[in-house]
């Protein structure tokens, strides 16, 4: 059992039905019409309500940001690299898959499942071995997007090779290339892949790139926050997407 | 007297010449070459170095970040309002501005500040009551942008007046407006103004704003993070800006 902190994961995570919850934990200084939609989730899902001190709340969450509305539940299960096909499968629209590498940090995962969804990602794909963050934390700056959204552990590159069978094209965003995001049609199924800011893009991955594009930056600046390279170029899909 | 961690940002604030330097502390376990362009630095703005043991690194640093270079320093001096106009001035290309509100994190600040930096920003403004930050947690994830980029803190909207005086326009990012960030020239001097996740733009700051534009994003997602939504507007003004 784990805890979801938080208005915004909790109901995401109630309408999704993908946890296993325990109870829904509010705060009872909360004025009624303020958690209404939690209390109606609930009920809906059959998940039992209870009303505890704010000081509680705050003995139990990571932080101050629970806002009144915990959630004690199962983890969220990740989804497997079958499931993503199947999901695929049944979308109507070319996918939009984001890909990324030497995220080290929970909340800046959080943020970029946020505005993954936000920019129309069908799914976000994570290297296994940097799977290791509190999941608690990973679902606060999400803001239901992390319940929403397909979060696929990358166990090697097998489930990379099966969806480049289907079409799908590996563009790898790293500095000093050519060719820029602007350049090359975004439209059609592709994995949008971006490394960390320490070390870039695996050789790994990067070797099996069908076209490799940067972001265009000024002259002697720091590289662009993973997280921040990742939204530009979800931006820059969503835009060709729409402007179609 | 503080503290700036990492190499990056001891490289870049002895470049930039804001701070007074007391002392540049390297791990002593540090191979020679790899801290090699510190101890030059060093050397050419006259600042002492001083070899200390990893342990005491840490236990002087905010995290684990730090790589082995810590100095200690006086606060990097806030770029007034009327250096701001003086920058402008000397500037020969159109002023390209990012103005935050709603900031609640020093991360999310350096982040973004690193991220204004790489897409082209003349300076960030932000709101001054909002001006709360532990600069050490700012300076870090900026990697050195902190230093290079002025950043001015707005005391009321009088500056915004001046500069919309010198024919700068002040464009409001928010949600669900019809214009968006791709149907607006960003080519001329412009101010870019993004509110934060709770509150979106202040009132204050809407009211004056010559034209709303927003972010395309998909239906029934959480709004864009703030740092994440500025990286966006940033990244377009840039794409206008080279594609010129």
């Amino acid at each position: 059992m784990e805890h979801l902190e938080g208005r915004q994961s909790v109901l995401a995570a109630l309408a999704a039905r993908r946890r296993k919850f325990e109870v829904v934990l509010v705060n009872q200084g909360s004025h009624e019409e303020k958690i209404q939609d939690v209390l109606d989730a609930a009920a809906a899902a059959g998940v039992p309500v209870k009303r505890v001190s704010g000081r509680e709340l705050d003995a139990m969450a990571h932080g101050a940001t629970h806002g009144g509305v915990l959630a004690v539940c199962s983890a969220k299960p990740r989804t497997t690299a079958g499931e993503l096909l199947d999901i695929l499968d049944q979308s109507s629209t070319p996918p939009l898959l984001l890909l990324i590498e030497g995220v080290e940090d929970a909340r800046n995962l959080g943020f970029t499942l946020r505005s993954a969804e936000a920019l129309g990602a069908t799914a976000v794909l994570i290297k296994k071995h940097l799977w290791d963050f509190d999941s608690t934390e990973v679902a606060r700056p999400a803001s239901g997007a992390f319940e929403r959204l397909p979060l696929v552990q990358l166990e090697d590159l097998e489930l990379i090779d099966a969806l480049r069978l289907r079409g799908i094209r590996l563009l790898g965003c790293i500095a000093n290339v050519k060719r820029t995001i602007y350049d090359v049609d975004l439209t059609g199924g592709v994995i949008l892949a971006i490394g960390g800011e320490k070390r870039g893009l695996s050789g790994a991955v990067r070797g099996i790139c069908d076209q490799l594009i940067t972001i265009p930056t000024v002259e002697n600046a720091a590289s662009l926050p993973l997280s921040h390279a990742a939204a530009i170029v979800l931006a820059e899909a969503h835009r060709q997407r729409i402007s179609r």
